[in-house]
């Protein structure tokens, strides 16, 4: 059996969609157990007329939801009886509970993790782990990418350890490729942050270490995972997401200034609705926070219940596969 | 008469596109005067044939190239006969030029600015400064992108005051908005760097410092200047780069996949035209060292003759709204 927390509220669809979709992981996996934290009436009323396994679900009444705008140092003391906040503090006192899924405030999250659930045995500090689609059909990690801002060489050879063990254990990936995140390509390239990591990284055991890697390049498939401080992989993500966004919305207001450029899109909307498809994030699961004692996935904000059935779904892998043991072995060998 | 000197070699299209672009500059600009570095033999048959102002143009023999993958520090030194370093030689020694425009190897202009043309008085560090255009129809520049990857506060600061002196001057931009790259738009936001340097930008004089910005709003169009230290600029705009022209390519190898969408496409074709001169960065001039002694304009490697020409014009504009001074006494002033 595996316990996963749901965090039910703090995103757009909540808590339609963060119930739906429990409920659709729930009758995929029967080895899963849900606890669903949030308003209790707002959660049964969700509830109400769908097909469930009664003894494999439970609710826990918390009322409130943090705000987007709210300080996550702040948010952690005072609100308690949160959504968010409840499931956090299963994950710290329920040694049976693997972990849990929140669309909620990612600072938040973040903060929490840290603080409360606490970290696996040797881990400097959790990191933050989206995954993107590349062109060539396959998936790269971004570790980290904003849980840790200022950071030293020995803390980047650990997210280079974490998220290979995670991209293995979660995805499959045999020997994922990992590159440090730099402005060249050749060896001796960088910042005193990265030449100071490079060669940490050559030594690792068990770390598929492929060398440099340039930001043009993250979206190409020639990687599987980028070993970067959370300033830059949070620049590197960003980035990423406004220049594909604004590339299409220039695209869309081209179309729409002409009959024949819409007559034309009119032609590939098949293909248009493929591309949108493929550029879903949703489709590919949250970011995980690695590192901590218990597996917790970030889905975006925007999550519908497929989305939160793929979230749920990841903590039951990176349970199955041992993720966090095989992270603390991969660590204290290195 | 303002002094430009324009290295031939270097680039895709070279000497080519370089003569090509210096005799339009010549020929538009009666005020310009032309110094072509570079194997004479080789320009002088670009020449041959070309109607331009023999009074207002000479060559300066240097027949040696520098290669990609040459280290810059070690370039200044050996090769000293190339066309790239007998400009920079030029900057260095006759007080009459103003500035230099090159195609070549970017961190063996950095290098040889830095080192040899050297800093307007009170510049810590020259800082590289490329322009992308943005969705709304304007520009924005990035300070810095690479030129100094291991920044303080104080660094920064001066890139948000050379940057900005560069956009009114350059660009006629009366009071650039100008945003401190971090990871949220909250002040409290980011790493130690960010921290200790926004409350600098929010003192300084002449600087319209907007707050922080996140890189996703790239090319929104809300800002003018982003202040960055050069390892995160790099990493901003190299995103931008490779996450535009894996899209184009996705969309391209999907219209490629059936007949149908060819024939939408065929359609659009004049709008992919305008959308692809739109990205066409050598319409918007090159990157420009801020804060050395002259104006020197890298413009991209594979530059038509066009781009030449729109980079010499850089060089007039800033020596025309006497740039320079601005910045030495911008950065005096605060």
């Amino acid at each position: 059996m595996i316990k996963v927390v749901a965090d039910c509220f703090g995103g757009d669809h909540s808590p339609g969609a963060n119930v739906e979709g429990a409920v659709a992981a729930l009758s995929k996996n029967k080895e899963l157990y849900i606890i669903l934290t949030g308003d209790e009436a707002n959660i049964r009323a969700e509830l109400d007329g769908k097909k469930y396994d009664r003894d494999r679900l439970e609710i826990i009444h918390a009322p409130a939801v943090i705000g987007c705008d709210e300080k996550p140092t702040e948010v952690i003391k005072t609100k308690r009886d949160s959504s968010m906040m409840a499931a956090i503090d299963l994950l710290r006192t329920d040694e049976t509970v693997a972990g849990m899924v929140s669309v909620g405030s990612t600072g938040a999250l973040i903060a929490a993790t840290t603080l409360r659930v606490g970290r696996l045995p040797g881990v400097m500090r959790p990191a933050f782990c989206p995954i993107l689609p590349t062109m060539t059909g396959g998936i790269v990690g971004i570790c980290d990418s904003g849980a840790v801002v200022d950071c030293g060489p020995e803390m980047l050879k650990q997210f280079a350890v974490m998220g290979s063990v995670y991209l293995q254990s979660a995805f499959g990936i045999e020997s994922p490729r990992a590159a440090l995140l730099n402005i060249g390509t050749e060896s001796e390239k960088g910042d005193k942050l990265r030449k100071e990591t490079y060669p940490l990284l050559e030594e690792l055991e068990g770390v598929n270490f492929v060398g440099n890697m340039e930001s043009r390049d993250l979206l190409t498939g020639k990687y599987d995972l980028i070993v970067c401080d959370g300033f830059s992989g949070n620049v590197l993500i960003k980035t990423t997401e406004g220049a594909c966004l604004e590339m299409l919305k220039m695209l869309k207001k081209n179309i729409y200034s002409s009959w024949k450029y819409k007559l034309g899109a009119l032609l590939q909307k098949k293909m248009f609705s493929q591309i949108k498809d493929f550029m879903n994030y949703q489709n590919y699961g949250g970011s995980v926070i690695l590192g901590a004692r218990k597996t917790v996935v970030k889905g975006h904000g925007s999550s519908n219940a497929r989305a939160i059935e793929v979230c749920i779904d990841q903590v039951c892998r990176a349970e199955s596969s041992r993720m966090n043991e095989k992270i603390s072995a991969a660590l204290s060998g290195n």
